[in-house]
């Protein structure tokens, strides 16, 4: 079986940072699948189905190996998602130690619930510090965003700010 | 007089992790007092009356000793209540190197206004690291927590998700 | 042309922390100048107008050097502003790791903006530790909150908590 | 080809910690090779031989699977030894947050070097916070260390403490 | 039998922090032991009687309470030492995050080894900030070290750096 | 008078991250001055005169601009020093947030000293992670540092290594 590595998030939208992330663990897994989480209590900027077609372009943009695939998460565990899968990991990009003093406690209550590890990578220094929430702020206020998400998105958010 | 310890939070609900703390600091002060704190902004899952019967449920299943008091505090200053009661010592858990930095400023606040000092205990490491916050996450989409907290809380997460 | 520099924050209100950080860069820089950001999305306690004015007093009552301005942003870009008024650098505070690493997304995208760099000052010790947040929320529960603020902010959270 | 992962380090000597972290990673790799890595500046209380030997009889005593190996790197870089084994991944276990922050330019430096990932795995919260220097530190004034090491270890400690 | 807290050092030399933190820690506890413990590893600047004879100087300058005493431990495992004297708690000062996190694994040992919990005090913002290290190296440069020491110490160092 | 700030470090040997904060510093102050401090405790692999010339050949090389100056502090007291020059700050650059701890408590005395205050700038993402000695220990493995240094520094650090 394909040994696979399941990558969750919000992705609202994708960044330049997870787009990193994914092709790193790409390298390090034969599979990876983006998995974007619907979380209703977060109240994203762009629907489910609006995410997964700015991860698709994105991924196609920067020209992403054929290894990582895009799936959603509507409801329930990640866990109980990832075990139906066969996944053999869950993939957690870190930016600071905060982050990952932030994930920690979910990492742990993910291993005691399906056994399935969580393996942290670091975002790359060059552009992996801006977060989708900071990449929103700046483009709502008008501020250029390019360097940090791909071409597709910043087109998105331009249709959000205006 | 008793050497009295106070340790204050939501408890919304009581973990295994708040159970470790204050079974530890109740070997180190002769008598603590579990304070469940309301705080309307915070929308608790479980009412104030509720919180108190599932951590004396809770006191009772982990065996505690007998110097362990729960009480709630409904409105005003921490410090005044503690105060009153002639308390020498405030208690924090904390899990991480951020918990602390979060509580440090009020300790400094807390000791300004009434000279009572803070002391913090580590959470332990076995079951430590999970918060009441994702204890009713997890349990909200039917994960189980049995790990976590005792059977009293588990029973009534049951009762909140369904 | 002057070296400007800006502090830029909600200052809802300004606290003895704020007013450290305010005259120790007064002492590096030729100005300073106190920008009092409007952010709806946050509520604040004191209006835009009030928040001016508690600095004015506040800055008077400390007997800040005169090389210090305060004035306001009703919206747009930070960085956008600081440029039309040629300013050199953006200021910081901080007062715990956490702190800097919040903060160090943001500066990473005001220098990709602008090309101003953002420098970071720590919080003096003695009084530095107290966020406006903790202050509003220990006068609003009646507590002396006078060894954090100047008189003038003292006297308004009192109306406030009133 | 085997998708290997690489566990590097001191081992100086084995913890549970580190064997829960090999046992773990074993279960997201094919195939993980603990490393033993010789760095004279160090003066290691244990002889690369010796920590070998400790490595192999831990492994046996834990019950550890198959796709796990031993070897020892006595000289050179990390990441020529990883290429020239066809390794996809780094692994590195934490337990702090600090321990992050120590290993990031590192694997920085690696991934610059050869295109090889750092993984991150979290150590386990039941014993994985005493580390190598710790256990020495504490076997070497006479304390109990057989709740950090395996028996073979617990051993050779003694050995050294008399 | 009277509550007894340790608080375990080098104090080489001991500093205005540490008189805060122990001060303090006598208000919680019945009855606190300043512990200096003899490490032959660390070179210490003063022997241990010199830093008992510091000790006891500095605490009469500050004029500190009677319930606070002085003693030394040459050998041996500091929790065995603890046992021996019926001590229900040691005690540590911190003033950063990382402080907290290098001393969490060895409070987590000392609690296996011993039953003796660790409890940690906040350094008071004022003075809390500089160690003995920083100390010892200002004043070997002819810095001003009286805001961080007693008298007794910034004397005694003055005839080191000599 | 210029307003000048004093960038203190050993640079054993100057990194480019260690030139990007200074250019930085460049452009928010009139006139920067690399200091390299002699510290005989930390048997440094570049004699302070080779650090002069690495830091002076690394300048010309990246093309820095002209109110950039090189000067040593041989013995004595940084702030000292920095009176002596009229200096209104000390630049620090970081890395991450346990960089800015470690930094803090001499910033605290280095204001207690002299009045004169620390500004923190953030290494840049790109390649600012690498310090010195991780640049040091790559070099002497064999490693290719031309990533994080200049090519006169790459060019001395091989002939150190072989």
């Amino acid at each position: 079986m394909t040994q696979l590595a399941i990558y969750p998030g919000s992705f609202d939208p994708i960044t330049l940072g997870h787009l990193s992330v994914l092709q790193r663990a790409a390298k390090v897994f034969e599979s990876v699948e983006l998995l974007i989480v619907h979380n209703p209590s977060k109240k994203p900027t762009f629907s489910l189905a609006q995410r997964v077609e700015l991860a698709k372009a994105s991924l196609a943009e920067v020209g992403a190996p054929s290894n990582i695939k895009v799936s959603t998460l509507e409801s329930g565990l990640l866990v109980e998602h990832a075990q139906s899968l066969g996944a053999k990991a869950i993939i957690k990009g870190f930016r600071t130690a905060s982050d990952i003093e932030y994930e920690l406690p979910m990492s742990q209550v993910n291993r005691d619930l399906s056994g399935i590890e969580t393996v942290f990578l670091a975002a790359e220094a060059g552009f992996g510090f801006v977060s989708s929430s900071l990449v929103r702020e700046v483009a709502s206020l008008g501020g250029d965003v390019s360097k940090y998400v791909t071409e597709a998105v910043a087109k998105a958010l331009q249709g959000v700010s205006k």
